[in-house]
């Protein structure tokens, strides 16, 4: 069965770095806890991975937020560690913790022992995919997305959510070749579930680099870049209706390194909020060979009453330039987005706002220019 | 009394862009738990402030890393929070938890309440700085140090640590006017606080701008930047003995914002593990302006045995590259440290292989040169 055609190509478009008469904007986490729809959802399910495990569950609080607030994305509900529990870590999530493995990985016998996983014990995710796409009706394009190589790699070997990365430091410090078996392994099997992501109908797709910024400069190029690239370089350049997939970059904290990031496979780099969109548009989003950029409000913005957040709107969408107005040829193109997922304690309706807000200005400066 | 003549100036010497023979070395929380006579010393003091407000056992602490390390200054032993405690916000330190304040300073009323403290409930700051100075017979010198007024407004309304920074942003963006008050009275009271260290007998002084890095670009300027500026726009040019004292910032995350930081009015910038040293050297460093520069060894590299120790080493010296060695004009001069305070889980030994890298190394680049 084909799926509908696409209603609201705004976001896509702006992957491809064409001009759109609005900023398109979508938010990371976007399907979470602000909703109180999500956390009826999520308490029908019992527990986190029995939402994300259920296709009719993932299927539904993915398109909560769009029935909302007029976004220009889905992004798939599902989370960045799906891969290494396939690997046989046994995922959990235990109440107000965030993510547990049962299993770490940081002697030399359980990584040797690492393989991509059997892409079958992920058939849930890509059955998601293909629920959501179809549920969606062409109303606004699906992302899917994984962990980046490094981050999968923080958690496996920490074992959960770390303050100072001592373990997954430590190991890359005393043995950086174990270090890199363990993300190869990674960069292949992130590469094969974005892949079977597209085949069930993703259309686009995003590598999250959630902690490539606690590394130093030299060890992020290293043990994070050049693993995030061996993804992009192995992934399939068209969707399941034939359609091209662009694909997506974000690393948190990584700002400094935007240079460096210029050479990778992929469309767009999102950028969190320490970062001037001017100077970023000015490095990596000019040229025949530019990138979009994704970001960047700071998610605490959302906290704030209607008035401030249309004034950091204005900020952000300013701090950009003007928009690529152009429809003959490519040039810079700007996707609004927070910096990092949005936060638990959001008012819906400050939500409401910030979309409403820059669907508005971002016409608005489309118009006077 | 005066004090005792400085016996080894390298660290002054390569605060004021001077050539030196090796690279100087300290590191940032060197007095602490990884030392088992510091854990010795706070178990007779009975508490995390009981040893900061003893001037003996501050003293102790204070020296006892160098009777280990052949390191090239000393820290005061103190912490970054002194200041608002003595505003009375009611510091304390629970068991693994961190420090914690008693009242928050979230509202109007508390905020608009707030007024630099009476230096007198610090003398016990400054009594250390001068019992130290004395008992380092003029064998390296002292550092002052306090925190920037945002890390501090951070901690004050938050009441403690923060992983999102939810209240402090929640503020600043709601009730920019609350949050400029606050920051004022922060930086009148730091440069109070500085400026008694000098004349206790303080060498250099440092602000730590620990939670500058989690602003937004456009606010860490407006909020962080500028209030750091404030402060050491009020110091002492000169210390108890008519030296000139340096004085330095350290912006943990502040990497991106090197360029703003050029105008600041201070000797040295500090800068952690995502900085590449030769683009900071070359954003900062050279030139009749330019700054010293402080850092970045990534801590968790103290967890690698010596033999990796000593390759990153090596990696941060040739990353700032050639060393200074013109004895007749100023230059581009690095202060090796580490780029965030030492992990109490630190061998002493590493530390030790550490500092003897440093030393060697350097010289030899020297030698080279």
């Amino acid at each position: 069965m084909p799926f509908a055609p696409l209603k609201n190509d705004s976001f896509l478009r702006a992957c491809w770095r064409q001009a759109t008469d609005h900023t398109p904007i979508w938010l990371m986490r976007q399907a979470g806890r602000y909703l109180p729809e999500y956390v009826a959802t999520r308490s029908r399910a019992g527990s986190f991975m029995g939402l994300a495990t259920n296709v009719d569950y993932a299927t539904e609080v993915t398109l909560q937020p769009l029935e909302r607030f007029p976004l220009d994305a889905a992004i798939l509900f599902s989370d960045i560690l799906t891969v290494p529990d396939a690997m046989g870590l046994g995922l959990s999530f235990e109440a107000g913790e965030g993510p547990r493995f049962a299993r770490t990985t940081r002697d030399e016998a359980s990584i040797l022992a690492l393989e991509v996983p059997d892409m079958d014990k992920l058939r849930y995710v890509f059955d998601a995919v293909t629920s959501i796409r179809r549920a969606l009706q062409g109303k606004v394009p699906l992302i899917g997305f994984s962990g980046s190589p490094w981050t999968l790699a923080c958690y496996m070997v920490e074992g959960g959510g770390s303050s100072d990365y001592r373990q997954v430091k430590t190991l890359m410090y005393s043995h950086p070749d174990l270090m890199h078996r363990l993300l190869q392994v990674n960069a292949d099997a992130v590469a094969a579930y974005l892949n079977a992501q597209i085949d069930a109908g993703a259309q686009a797709v995003m590598v999250f680099d959630s902690w490539g910024g606690v590394l130093a400069d030299g060890a992020f190029q290293a043990f994070s870049l050049a693993y995030t690239q061996r993804v992009l370089s192995q992934l399939k350049r068209n969707g399941a209706d034939g359609q091209p997939v662009p694909r997506i970059v974000f690393t948190k904290g990584g700002g400094i390194w935007l240079d460096d990031m210029r050479a990778l496979q992929c469309e767009v780099l999102g950028v969190d909020w320490t970062v001037d969109l001017a100077r970023a548009r000015a490095q990596v989003g000019e040229g025949a060979n530019g990138k979009a950029l994704q970001g960047n409000l700071d998610p605490n913005v959302l906290f704030a009453p209607p008035a401030q957040i249309e004034s950091e709107v204005a900020k952000v969408l300013a701090s950009f330039g003007t928009p690529h107005m152009d429809a003959s040829a490519p040039g810079p193109t700007h996707i609004f987005n927070l910096g990092h997922g949005i936060s638990q304690f959001t008012p819906p309706e400050h939500v409401e706002a910030l979309v409403a807000a820059v669907h508005a200005q971002s016409r608005a400066l489309r118009v006077k220019s």
